[in-house]
């Protein structure tokens, strides 16, 4: 099956997954390009492919529909022309308990999630996101975790309502310069660290609860770092990788 | 005074060193929004505003121009609407000999770029920028260095060159899963971490010098970290911060 309309009603139901009222509604997202689309399939999130006309797709059991140029330009939502894009479900939200966690409190960036992410599966950490973070669907969020979302366990949460019904996890906030230089931290058990919006940082409810805080050294002439790099860092230092 | 035409020959300037070629000939590059503007301030690198009719610039001693909103939308690279912007003198090519560096072979992702000139900042490293990585005044590079372009040492240098003409350094390439887990290097020397690029990693020149690998321990699952995050961690593994 060939689509050439733009006004074709599957690619008018395309258009709208790009915006998360209808994400949401529908239960799915999108994504662009074969290593994306590729890493759907290996985790079984892949329902649907659409392709431009020329593009020889091998994913066994999955429909593809191909489409012209003209049509993938309106569905993408990348300035580079694609050529495949993948229908993926939604996916399970569930924390592994036995796992370290970072828990984000108003990420707004999707570039500092997605690497936030793809640092989360690298070290083997789960992903709480707080209340007034950005949508974990949008494309480029996706984009940047590089394939991980598939990989990554998260689920959505008031961040003070989980603190308060979780307490196994040592809580550490992440600072600029209070508290215990990480380099120096001794890890006794397992850990959840908050990291905090990029300008204003960590909330005054989550500060004003019983917490230790940790920080990463660096040289007075450097405001902060990156919130993707930090929790990075943070992970890297703290994190379990038994394989 | 006020530039209201688009056609304006400050303008048709300003727009030109939007252009790598254009600011290479000028040895200008340009900035948006109070935080960076102030930046370029404060270390000395401002050379002229150029400001909204209705914003109050209050830096001592450089011309301000004033624009309309439609002339600064069109000098502007960014979507979102900027009130300021700085034009500022091209950074002076010096590293500190003492210092640890980063050699940085054909980064291509700007962002990527800017997030290690900013963690450089944070951790006390120099940057020697190869000669196929993406131009380090480039708007969005600036833009992900948080104004830490103005506190970097950087050189441009084929790598290969530079590494002949210094071996001070001990000399390390960030590698996937190669040589000596980070956590375990014993660090006796000034460090040179060679980061490769996004897609290709270090090029095959540069692999066949006698060099040793260091890696970031990380979970199968995960093919690799981020560039701008790995070079953090090393940074943050490897820095000298004495102050």
């Amino acid at each position: 099956m060939l689509i050439t309309s733009l006004t074709n009603d599957k690619v008018k139901n395309l258009v709208k997954l790009q915006t998360k009222k209808y994400r949401d509604e529908e239960r799915k997202f999108l994504v662009e390009g074969d290593h994306l689309v590729s890493e759907a399939y290996k985790t079984n999130n892949l329902i649907e492919i659409f392709a431009v006309e020329d593009v020889l797709v091998t994913f066994a059991d999955i429909p593809v529909t191909y489409v012209t140029k003209e049509v993938m330009k309106k569905i993408s939502e990348q300035t580079s022309s694609t050529n495949i894009i993948g229908v993926c479900k939604y996916i399970n939200n569930k924390i592994d308990e036995n796992k370290n966690i970072v828990l984000l409190d108003s990420i707004q960036d999707p570039g500092n999630l997605g690497t936030i992410i793809r640092s989360a599966v690298a070290f083997n950490f789960d992903i709480v996101l707080g209340d007034n973070s950005v949508d974990i669907y949008n494309s480029k969020t996706i984009r940047s975790t590089e394939g991980m979302i598939f990989n990554v366990n998260f689920i959505k949460s008031n961040l003070i309502d989980f603190i308060n019904n979780h307490n196994d996890y040592k809580y550490l906030i992440a600072d600029m310069n209070n508290g215990t230089d990480i380099k120096n931290y001794n890890k006794t058990n397992k850990v959840a660290i908050i990291m905090g919006n990029e300008g204003n940082g960590i909330s005054e409810s989550i500060r004003n609860l019983d917490i230790d805080y940790i920080y990463i050294k660096q040289s007075s002439k450097c405001e902060s770092l990156n919130v993707g790099v930090a929790a990075s860092i943070l992970m890297h230092e703290l994190g379990d990788i038994n394989e």
